[in-house]
């Protein structure tokens, strides 16, 4: 994947992690209006912090760093950011506060600055358009890199992203950085990123655990005319692609799943009772099985909407219906839940409101991934 | 265990399970007076249905069945319910109204009741003082029977229950019956049991799956006199003590996992605080590897309550300090959490409330158990 012109970025191994890329440098020739969405965990990370304080301001460059969080570390992790910062700007050539900053790893170690601040001389003179290395560096336990564009009449989106566990509602060990050409200002860039995150990167829930660095950045360059809406539908889309691949590629991962409420009284209801039936370890371990314990599903929207009527509730497992009106239907033979991909339809009711979760199966390699504290 | 005097129990193979016993009644020389706590689940199950309906009436009897929770099962499983009750009053001698019922196992499967009704001669013919059989009788994935027994200076309070997994906040796939023999009038007796559960068996959190078919049943055959403060505190631990071997024998689990939180602005934020942690996978496969990931608390806590104050927050692992005003400490060797039972404080602030909570680590035998869809 290519950035949009006016972009350049480029990954390293700095030492952060036992192997590969961890050290990731995003450079624009310009000061560039950004948007930004963070997690809302009250033990948001140091570089969340210092990124959230940053906004409204242009940027010139984005530092990241994979195989440690700096969450939960105190004044240390602050003084880390400060560091790390600073050193970026004066080889970027650019003043602290036009940097922004973001990690992802695990919670509670103190960021080994030193290592970082070494990569940056040789990301700088690796800067490329193309984002294969910067893509790279920002994995953890992600098994692939993670990346879309899409193109409006005018102007280009790209984007990147890592995903892998604690994936919840409201983001979570998810990082994602965007980039357009389109010129919008900064209440436009804001509004697009808001209303692309709430139907995407806030619609998947893999673990329903909320981590404290999520971040999703989008950037402009400002290169081109464009109309709003259709940069809006542009973001929308690539948001909506990165946050598929990432529920596609949780941590261990086999299966999908797309859960989809209708007949709620409105969409934020739905997309609760979707996310409870995404939460649920009970369904998710039945669904890796291949078992369609549909019963696990009616329990999990039971226990999220007390008022629930189970006469007014249907669900469907790959369009073929398993419970309708309060009664069971005989499961065909023909349902198999042997695929990639598992679609689990809801109706709870008559009202308008609608939404799609995304989620994944749980597995043994989730549980020996996590053991290891490897994220 | 033995059941007070007036109360006998029975426990037969009726061939619901592939194999076991699975079919369980409880009968009293008189009608007697009772308490009921059940699952508020929307989807909750038939013969909670039943038994809710007949709170405030005295009963004879008490029908269970395993491996069939007759839960989203539409009217065929109420029809089932009232089927097995009218047999069971019959061989009991007494009317409909005066049997209540409970059943646990996978969800949405019909009820073979010609199995249950068939069982209850013999059933009867096996009443006994002895609790040993009529506690096997109601476990599913169990490992072990969970009974307990506390004396007053004039009453006894026995107790069986079941548990494994689906075990969350409002109590879960979990049984429990107690009786007295303490003579308490129906408003204390729901009194007593309704303070005993909210501090003993929804405190416990292993999944955060709330079933349909929760149910703990308290009945009463009131032949010792007994002071109402002395029965709640022998109910309470008899809960306590129930609610703790459940968490422990959580399905696949290897550690139990106790969960203190202090310092919140009141007891029932302590207590949602303690059940982020509790029903966080993350940190539940980091304890299964013995791994002091106190991050994942920290991130637990901090995505429950958005508007905590990280500097006023203390964690602590097995009595050591890992976390303390904001900021880590070094981790000491001497932290072990290789042990059966780990310990897990939280000092959220400076407020008086508290709360505990018991869970149990995730492990790959938990995934293998709910992928072959065996409860």
């Amino acid at each position: 994947m290519k950035w949009p012109p006016g972009c350049a970025s480029a990954g390293v191994a700095c030492g952060i992690k036992g192997s590969g890329l961890d050290a990731g440098l995003l450079v624009f020739d310009e000061p560039v209006v950004w948007a930004g969405a963070f997690t809302t965990n009250a033990a948001a990370a140091a570089p969340v912090e210092w990124s959230r304080a940053r906004r409204g301001r242009r940027v010139r460059a984005l530092v990241v760093n994979s195989g440690n969080a700096n969450a939960c570390t105190g004044e240390a992790g602050r003084g880390a950011v400060r560091e790390v910062v600073a050193a970026a700007a004066r080889e970027v050539g650019c003043s602290d506060d036009e940097v922004v900053v973001a990690s992802t790893g695990p919670i509670g170690q103190l960021l080994p600055t030193d290592r970082l601040v070494d990569a940056l001389p040789s990301l700088v003179a690796r800067l490329d358009i193309d984002a294969m290395d910067f893509s790279g560096a920002i994995l953890t336990t992600d098994t692939t890199t993670k990346t879309a564009t899409a193109h409006g009449t005018n102007f280009t989106v790209a984007g990147v992203a890592k995903g892998a566990a604690m994936v919840a509602p409201n983001m979570a060990t998810m990082l994602a950085f965007l980039v357009t050409d389109a010129d919008v200002d900064g209440a436009e860039i804001e509004q697009s990123l808001a209303g692309a995150v709430r139907t995407t990167f806030n619609r998947i829930s893999i673990d329903g655990c909320e981590s404290t660095n999520d971040s999703v950045f989008l950037f402009t360059t400002g290169r081109n005319e464009a109309s709003l809406p259709e940069v809006s539908a542009a973001v929308r889309d690539v948001c909506a692609s990165l946050a598929e691949q990432i529920a596609s590629d949780a941590e261990g991962a086999t299966k999908l799943l797309r859960i989809t409420v209708t007949g709620a009284d409105d969409d934020d209801n739905a997309a609760r009772l979707a996310r409870a039936v995404a939460d649920s370890v009970l369904w998710r371990a039945a669904a890796h099985g291949g078992d369609p314990n549909w019963g696990r599903i009616l329990s999990a929207l039971g226990s999220s909407d007390r008022t629930l009527d189970l006469s007014e509730v249907g669900v469907s497992l790959n369009g073929i219906t398993v419970f309708a009106s309060g009664e069971p239907k005989e499961t065909p033979a023909a349902l198999s839940m042997a695929g990639r991909e598992i679609q689990i339809d809801c109706a709870v009711g008559t009202g308008a409101g609608r939404a799609s979760v995304l989620s994944a199966d749980i597995s043994r390699e989730y549980v020996t991934l996590n053991a290891a504290g490897t994220s």
